[in-house]
């Protein structure tokens, strides 16, 4: 198991962690099997999405401020949507692994979503043979 | 495989089952590798979330029957809700296991998120070393 | 690593794959484990659902249209409605096999889920034993 560090400069900011991922999955040694990639936060979550058009990451955020909006909650830290939205978005993302390298689509990005940010995050990754 | 019995004594609950998911890691006598929990219904989910505000279930209860209102479907037993909750929520959460342990966020807690109770349901679990 | 295939013929469409995703687990021989489906596309997501009854496709469909309207995007394509629902449903499902067989709830099935088709499109499978 390993960990990637990510910084967030907003308070809702998707990064692009792909190479970082493929880079663990190339230390791993692991030339067939599954990747898994896991999310330690409840205000943060992990999901694929592309990453050529940037207006795509912002279309997203957008429309998850417009289904969980920040008000009207009743946790008094006032960050209920951010534990909402990591729910919906999910914690874990189980990808394969060919010759060594990650299998995405042609368009998947593998993206660390901050919904409370900015701040200093990890995501935790797992290469397992088979 | 096991399996994890939860009871729930409303329609919406979500159940802390993190110390029964922690029993079942130990009790597979893997010491390195992934724990895969399973919710085998489809009204019904898995997710992780914080545990040590209540308020947050609160929250994240009630956004959801606003995001899904329990109204204006076709499906004749009346719970299109949970069904569609329970596909947004997700049915598998993979994450790792060190030490005999699972590795969680700190504040981080294992749930079974119930749409469609008063119920008794189950997770399912496998740990497989890696 | 194999592949199904999956021909949508609307925009929105859920295609059941579950005899697909059997047929991949007993060919892969192994008895017990854990089985992965994998979506590669920003555009689609895999999910687990009830069907027995269309009306919950249907269902489900329109709500997701309801939380993510096709309109009030940037992303020129057009399309960001489905880029938005394909991660609030997400990219991987992990299973578990026992006796050579999908283990699955009494209502689940293996959705395959389009929200930009119609289209040709794939889902990636692998079985792992543990």
């Amino acid at each position: 198991m390993t960990s990637v560090k990510v910084k967030t400069s907003t308070r809702e900011h998707m990064v692009d962690v792909t190479k970082q991922i493929q880079a663990e999955v190339k230390n791993s040694g692991v030339a067939t099997g599954i990747c898994t990639v896991f999310c330690p936060h409840t205000t943060a979550g992990v999901t694929l999405q592309e990453n050529s058009d940037p207006d795509v990451k912002a279309d997203m955020i957008q429309s998850l401020s417009r289904i969980v909006p920040r008000e009207g909650h009743r946790h008094a830290e006032g960050n209920s949507d951010a534990h909402i939205k990591s729910s919906l978005i999910g914690h874990s993302v189980t990808m394969f692994v060919e010759n060594r390298k990650l299998v995405l689509g042609s368009w998947q990005a593998v993206f660390f979503c901050e919904f409370d940010g900015p701040r200093e995050r990890n995501l935790l990754v797992r290469v397992i043979a088979g």
